[in-house]
């Protein structure tokens, strides 16, 4: 009999993969200069200090790290990486941490445990490509929340909790991807009130945070949630390598973190434990805030570069001006055609991600999103200015 | 708003977790003799040997190892995955081979392409508790196939086929966890045809093959399937570490495979780079074959003990002769109750998975699973005696 594809889940018959990831192989040609991952800088990444974090770690451990763990996490973890969550304003303690394949998995686990098909996710507009993809996985429905320069607009969501009865608010808060908007301090206050309010968990998404480059760190949303309706998902991939594939939920509601629990017992029984102690002892030895300060030295002065470039854009083009992350985000002159523009651009030697695929439901096109973290500066320079010459061109 | 347990998606409902999980927090008790685990032995892992090539890898491959990777997989270790397992007699190319988070990720990638609500899913009866777990959380229907001391019946698997139109059929072919039988080859031929003639895919989870100490090894089910519907499942967990958490999967299909790299992208992005590039060295350097050697060497006289054992239980008990693998099946005398004498020898220091877990269904009070790889000779004596005597009195 032959395979068709009917045979596949309903749920995954109309996903055929992220766009990006697509668009990252056209990244392979030779002299691209490329806007378009969302990858940390390769002078951020430090094999020498993760190959000697996991020679010691593997030397006090032993056969301890080869066995099967616990599905909860490694307890030494669980306790640095709660230390590491607190200083960034998150309340938790390390029963309420659990170690996931970066902030992707604790995404997919919340919507395992939560999501029925049909239930509503309310996300903002745009919003992280990953996350789309995964809540389309669980036929969720997806309901866009209107944003402005300070992120979700609080009366709007309530509005939209009032509609549509969502089980789950998604929400990156701090230099959104792809926006690098940051929510500002009295929204991140109501959301929480909000998810008290009417009974919707929020999943904060915020891998970003300790990637700040200017202005004051704002509290958590988490931090204003006194009943465990907020989920804080942070990640390690940006602060020290994605290939670790290594973050830290934190779940201060015991159900769901009893459900998410579950629900990686059968995604991959635990994560690796090596992983788990190299990222613990990376903690322990004092080692984030000096790697951060370099990284976000360095960052800085990547982005200023990128927002001067802008400067060869058409005119009438619009931009964001993050505090920190890794995006920029552009809107070019309506009526213009940033999927148009990317086969140009990738003709002339520059990539980015077109920021229609951003959006639930398309449309957009004038916008993209470009990344500066991958790119030193002259690379950045001369790809700014490679990409205003094909964007005015295309204006003409 | 109070959270309340009907926030849970509905497939997750009914889900409690691992009747095993808990059973593990009885064995921390000082003294405790268990036969209850699945882990290799301690002594069969190599922290030394892992630290050297985690190192080796590191210093190789550099930042490339702590950057973002193809969700498909780290290419050298695609390659020599590939030919370790067409060394066990599996139909595969690099192409084919999705390294994952051990043998349970694939299972659980498999079913998130295949399986809507309600979908039957054939199995062993009884079968391992993780797999249950999975298919329950996908809200598939477990239909139990009817084996015997050399596997599934086929014809009675055909019949089953006919009546529920299953969309998978969920296979343990060496060493079955449970029961340590295997199935026999005529059947392995023909399952692999009745896949083909009907349409269900076929996963055939092969973790234990590579654990042989008599007999000879059988080809696999996959290798007599010319059209892609058996997917071959295999671990590095019991091979070399589970706390690795690697695997790989042979999809000869590329439609499945596919879905099943889109599965990943939202499930963890891509597997951890360093844990990848530690088994392809271990490959590369040849290690496998020796280490096999000597850890089948070791338990096969734990198996031996196992079976010696035997004389202290209540006469009319019945077991497996598993010829590999790491488990060992007892029927007491019928009307004897597993879980009661699971309790009384947890009292006595000796533990045991009662086999009634491993029943779709439940029922079999009579059964018991046994591991031998984790004890040394003189524990396996001593628990088999106090088991036993635990046995015989119940049966008073």
């Amino acid at each position: 009999m032959e395979f068709t594809q009917d045979k596949f889940a309903r749920h995954m018959q109309g996903i055929n993969g992220s766009a990006i990831r697509e668009i990252f192989k056209l990244l392979a040609r030779p002299g691209m200069i490329s806007f378009a991952g969302g990858n940390p800088s390769n002078t951020a990444l430090e094999p020498d200090v993760v190959s000697r974090l996991a020679q010691e770690a593997l030397a006090k451990h032993g056969t301890a790290l080869l066995q099967y763990g616990g599905t909860d996490g490694f307890g030494p973890l669980k306790e640095s990486a709660a230390e590491f969550l607190r200083g960034d304003g998150v309340n938790c303690e390390a029963v309420d941490i659990l170690p996931v394949q970066g902030g992707s998995q604790a995404f997919d686990l919340l919507l395992k445990a939560l999501i029925d098909p049909g239930d509503v996710v309310l996300c903002e507009s745009p919003t992280f490509l990953g996350a789309i993809q995964a809540m389309r996985e669980y036929n969720a429905r997806l309901v866009d929340m209107p944003m402005d320069g300070e992120g979700v607009i609080v009366e709007a969501a309530e509005e939209l909790i009032r509609k549509h009865h969502p089980k789950m608010m998604y929400v990156i808060p701090t230099f959104q991807n792809p926006t690098g908007i940051t929510l500002s301090l009295e929204r991140r206050r109501a959301l929480a009130a909000l998810a008290a309010k009417y009974g919707v968990v929020i999943a904060e998404d915020d891998p970003y945070r300790d990637l700040r480059y200017s202005g004051e760190p704002l509290p958590p949303i988490q931090s204003f949630d006194e009943e465990g309706w907020v989920v804080y998902m942070s990640s390690f991939s940006k602060y020290i390598a994605p290939g670790l594939r290594l973050g830290a939920a934190a779940v201060k509601n015991p159900m769901l973190l009893r459900k998410m629990v579950i629900g990686k017992q059968s995604a991959d029984v635990h994560s690796p434990l090596l992983n788990q102690a190299v990222v613990d002892a990376y903690l322990r030895q004092g080692l984030m805030p000096g790697h951060l300060k370099r990284i976000c030295g360095d960052y800085r002065r990547q982005l200023d570069a990128m927002l001067a470039g802008f400067r060869y854009f058409p005119d009438g083009t619009t931009h964001t001006v993050p505090q920190g992350g890794l995006f920029v985000w552009a809107e070019l002159p309506e009526g213009m055609d940033g999927l148009a523009a990317f086969h140009a651009a990738v003709e002339a030697g520059v990539a980015f991600v077109p920021g229609t695929h951003f959006y639930p439901d398309g449309g957009h096109e004038n916008t993209l999103r470009l990344n500066f973290s991958m790119c030193d500066i002259p690379t950045i320079e001369a790809g700014m200015e490679k990409l205003g010459r094909v964007l005015t061109e295309m204006k003409k």
